[in-house]
């Protein structure tokens, strides 16, 4: 058979090509001459998958969905509490192009706003020789996994008419949240919202904040988890202007939108998500965009506040092992965090005192968090002080040394099988 | 062994015992005469279990926190289109205390501010010789799993001193989104203020909304999901008043504050959590209260941008079956959304077509959402046309008929294990 | 002949017959049901002439045009120091109904919107069994010259929607502005507003004011120099509501509107100006009277910054008197402030030293300021250094004894004519 | 003797001495290097007399003080309305240096803000080859009766750190407010910022305006009166920035301060003021200079809302002539506006019916205005219609041939003497 996802997402987007909406985009003549009929969607999953339906291949300019990953740039390079100093996280409560300075900090709103968008730019650390633009476009290309470029044409376009972010820019000057030329900032902020993306490329990017930070397939960390909370938090207060509270009741997605007619949009844990349609609202936002994203949150549930459950899901199996079925196995799976480590303790509370052989396998978890990590070891102390015997089972090496720290010696790197033969 | 969980509260409510910042609320003399070192945490599982520390038996007013509740039962009671009319879902960026208006429609902001939970109170609909305050106790009560009362003190004290609130309640009066007497819905808005909750109460009423409306022993449903992500949603972007931005990125749990010194926190699919501390800071916020949850957030990965991938562990196990090993087994677990029937989805699309009898199992799901039901017969109608012959096993009765329509003769009712017994 | 002065009114209303732009203001039954055509002018100069033309003698309530009086009367009774600390100066760039409380000082931002207003209310002082309202209308009867009465329909009609003021009355009891019952101070305040006044009345109002303070024909001093500066510069800046830029170019006369359709205005050391037709804009303002306003002030000439240099006419005459022609007379005339003053300093300058005899006759003076007589009395001084004998003649008794200090010696009360006789 | 006005001049500045509050603006470096002690003042009248003192010859940049006059001339150049179309007259309640664009309009609210005085500067006409600050400049020396020079200093070192004013210049770009370079503009702006003044030179400009725009000496008009009155309202109600209700009732004088230390004010018809003190408050006002002028309006009067009444003074003197003491001569003085004309005409009223020769001698007139023309010729005419034979004496050709137009056989150009022979 074939997976029936493709043809929800060609439904989706069936049954939006109705709404003909909004108005193209004028403020540059690129923007202008798009093809207002493009309609694409893609949507990723957190460990890898990617579907895709409509114009998926056409390019367009990231524009303003650039900013979170700008945003994630710096906090990576700088530190969150650094940034902080910089840029705030409170909605603006204006539209994106006021200028939004915190009254008493003198510094921008926020990081999804224009003024909060060049402080960010001016943020971006980079090596002699290289733009803060091209260190970002390197960036994004290692989270779409695949080599981004420039639409010189709309940089060069879009640098002619700048008025508005080059007032922005002197404004924060003044206030001194930039110390250096504005126009260079402001040029270099220009060239960041010209890098080419589609929707496979947003989706692919989506979806390693979607996934904490990992790369779905490799595992490798490309974002700390902590800079992807950031991130993904001001997304939902921030990203999509004006009416925060009404996309969060009926979208319930950390998502940014662009002017040029794409959002991006990330379910933690969940999906990565991204649309074009190049008609945009007074907001600027993307007028069948808005549509998509609210009937997949509407008829998937794909909603920040419709939370699964994964704690009743954390012991996969447990058993009675050994030649005299004295061996007591609890094969974990999933995700350790506070919630399912909260559920395996619990049942592990009804093991009664003893000395029994009692084997934890954590061969099928997907990631176990610090917290998981505590909270297993510390299970694993009560269970001794109780009279039993325990090991930590981990063939494919999940836990790390910082969280093994301690506890070495009860873990034990065999496979499952293979550790238990010797109670054969 | 005994569950750590317990000591892990302890331990938290012991760090946040320095913390000595903040005032007691003094704008009522009851408020003023509270014991400021009173100190409580609750948290409880979505699947009903409580933990709870400290003076977790003080009952105080619920004051504030009193407001997403009331919104629930006026959104069950008329419908959240009908509710919006009357009060919107956009933070304030005001203190508590503002009017705020929206400027169009003249109507509240948000149901978390004083103007928005008066005319949310307004629309609480009764049975003749019961008032308001009433209603909305016995509601409470019954999320609570125990009889409420009213702390008659506190509501007559507040009633004196009411100046603020009766100037908003004439203010709805003028714009006309009060039509009735100020003074009597204000004096019922106070009482409903004053109805006395203990943490482990306020755990229990959290953890309905965690666990998406449905009681978590009965799995009645007290809540329309729809309703839980509304009041989720409006909490998170409404409730911590001012710094919604600091209190996503920082905590990132809706939650809702009162001013006697009490939080109310929700982690959608995961905990409820409850504390009290009674000094509170310039915004009316337990000092002690933020502390904790921040610890929560921090240390315990409580944050809802914290994820948990739930996707992977859909599949408890899959495997032939039958005298002749050819029944295909798929025992599921867990709960059936989006993201988990898209892995399901991918999984079966591995079987070559032939003629294969294939049997899915929901026995082990907790909750089967109607998209996840809509993906489920999607792909077994797919399966068909492969040309096997699917069994879809629901023992327990977790389909609705509604979900189930057009699809009743390939579900059986029976246990798994007895319907398998007619391929020995 | 008679002066054309009636029939330049008379054109004025004529030529506003044609605007039939505005409503009747409906927010209380008995303003509705008032006639859209009445209209009214009165015209009254500051030495006490009346002129007016229409519905003259046609009464309505007072509303709004009450304020600038009360806060006349609380100066009076309790010093511009001790109302600066209740009630400020800012014009408020909101509309006359909001709350626009100073956000330093917790106080009304002027006393011409209805929280300044109704704070205003509650400074009156009165004796027992006297209430506010009552104490207001006898304050207004002696500037009218006539004895006012309240509409006590109105005022019954209006207290029963007083949701607004009732609104502002509990925000200020809760911020501290008020420290009595809200409702009883908000009652006085709409029976200060139902006071029944015709256009003759308030032109007769509006002069004691143009005459700074004084009766225009007993020249008893009714309100304090001080007091009336400080009415009308709150009438410039706060009286007009919103635009107050654009009354300021466009007219250029401090006034103040009511609901009811009155505009009273005041041109310093000029004219009263009152008008009234009922028609009223989304602000509130008489439709025909901003335009009445607007054609006085573009046709005659009636604007504050179209000042008339006075100082070239202080010198009345000058001559040489006696019997040999050595007695150098200077007659005054008009008012003598400091431009009047420098004039005639500097003429005095003129005046070679000598012995001579130089009389100064105040007898035609209207007015002389301290500042005025200061400088005289410097002048006499110098004139005295030069080896002059000075003589200041002031049959009238225009000199106080405070400005006499010191002087005594060189005043004589005698005619002029009488004291020149020793000359012969 | 020797006039006491220099005296007091010296005596307000010796008590302003002590006052060390304030700092030197230190925005750009020349500012900041200002002598913190010069201190001057100068006082001009409306016919052109002059008294200054203490550092009475030093040079200082114009700066914001410029503003009100790059508005005069473009109000004279354009026109009032086309103006208006681009720059409001509304208090911005903000600070100087904030956009404050009117949010219908689009426009900035009014010119004494950075936004409307660069958007002023633009409209400046000039012919080729003048930039706009020459043309400023011309007209300004013109006013100030001497040629003015350009501190090119102060004006090359503000340019390198005109980052405010750069961002508040695309900003107005953004809006369509300009329509040309902003750097241009920006540029041109802060060379009028930089032309260099004294005190006298400020008083000598600022008595134009308090002399209705006429030469005080030669009576040649250098400005429209309209555009007076527009000029002096807007300072009124824009020029002192924040508390322009505090300005208005503790100084009650139209007036501009510049952040180089210097406050020019003028009072209709009296007086020119000009200040100079380099300390300023936060608001960029100079802290002496406030002290100056607050003293000036408490001690000597000098407030707008001191009105004085000039009508009394009106006719000079009123006697029989004519060998049989048959010919009624009225001998007027002053100004004839529409107060005057009215009591003039009052007088007229006395007259009763008859065949009497009337003379009204226009001789001592200083000004006479339209309104009071109409008003003097309709008095003619109703005496005419009494039977009376009228002659108006204008030997000095006050009437211009508008206000003669249809009465010209009535006016005479003789001397009252010359014309009285012929009744002898």
């Amino acid at each position: 058979m074939q997976t029936p996802v493709p043809d929800y997402l060609k439904h989706v987007l069936s049954q939006c090509q109705r709404n003909v909406g909004g108005q193209l985009a004028d403020y540059i003549p690129e923007l202008a001459q798009a093809d207002p009929n493009k309609l694409a969607l893609a949507l990723s999953t957190a460990d890898g998958m990617i579907y895709s339906s409509g114009d998926d291949g056409h390019e367009f300019t990231i524009q303003s969905m650039s900013k979170p990953f700008a945003y994630a740039l710096v906090l990576e390079q700088l530190g969150i509490e650094e940034v902080l100093q910089k840029v705030g996280v409170e909605p603006s409560g204006e539209a994106f192009n006021q200028i939004s300075l915190d009254k008493e900090l003198n510094i921008p709103k926020n990081p999804m706003i224009n003024s909060g968008a060049i402080t960010t730019h001016s943020l971006i650390q980079t090596t002699a020789g290289i733009s803060r633009a091209e260190q970002l476009r390197r960036f994004l290309s290692e989270l779409a996994g695949r080599e981004l470029s420039f639409d010189e044409q709309v940089y060069t376009s879009e640098m002619k008419t700048a008025f508005r972010n080059l007032s922005i820019g002197y404004m924060l000057r003044t206030v001194g949240a930039l110390d250096t030329d504005p126009v260079e900032i402001v040029n270099g902020y220009i060239q960041q919202c010209a890098i080419k993306v589609t929707v496979k490329d947003l989706a692919n990017i989506a979806r390693v904040l979607a996934n904490g930070g990992l790369h779905p397939k490799t595992g490798e960390c490309l974002l700390d988890r902590a800079v992807v909370r950031q991130v993904l938090s001001v997304m939902l207060s921030c990203g999509m202007y004006d009416a925060a509270g009404d996309w969060l009741t009926t979208v319930g997605i950390p998502a940014k939108s662009g002017v040029s007619g794409g959002i991006i949009g990330v379910l933690p844990g969940q999906v990565g998500i991204a649309v074009f349609s190049p008609r945009v609202d007074e907001h600027g936002n993307s007028v069948r965009g808005i549509d998509i994203f609210e009937r997949l949150s509407a008829d998937m549930g794909l909603h920040l506040m419709e939370g699964t459950p994964s704690a009743q899901t954390i012991i996969q199996s447990c058993y009675w092992a050994g030649k005299n079925d004295d061996v007591r196995v609890y094969e974990l799976r999933g995700v350790l965090q506070f919630t399912e480590s909260e559920m395996l303790l619990r049942n592990l509370q009804e093991e009664p005192p003893g000395d029994t052989t009692i084997v934890l396998d954590l061969t099928n978890l997907t990631l176990i968090h610090d917290v998981g990590a505590r909270m297993l070891f510390e299970g694993v102390e009560r269970l001794q002080q109780d009279g039993h015997r325990v090991v930590v089972v981990d063939s494919e090496g999940i836990l790390s040394e910082a969280q093994m720290k301690g506890n070495k010696r009860v873990v034990v790197k065999e496979k499952l099988t293979k550790y238990l033969e010797k109670f054969q």
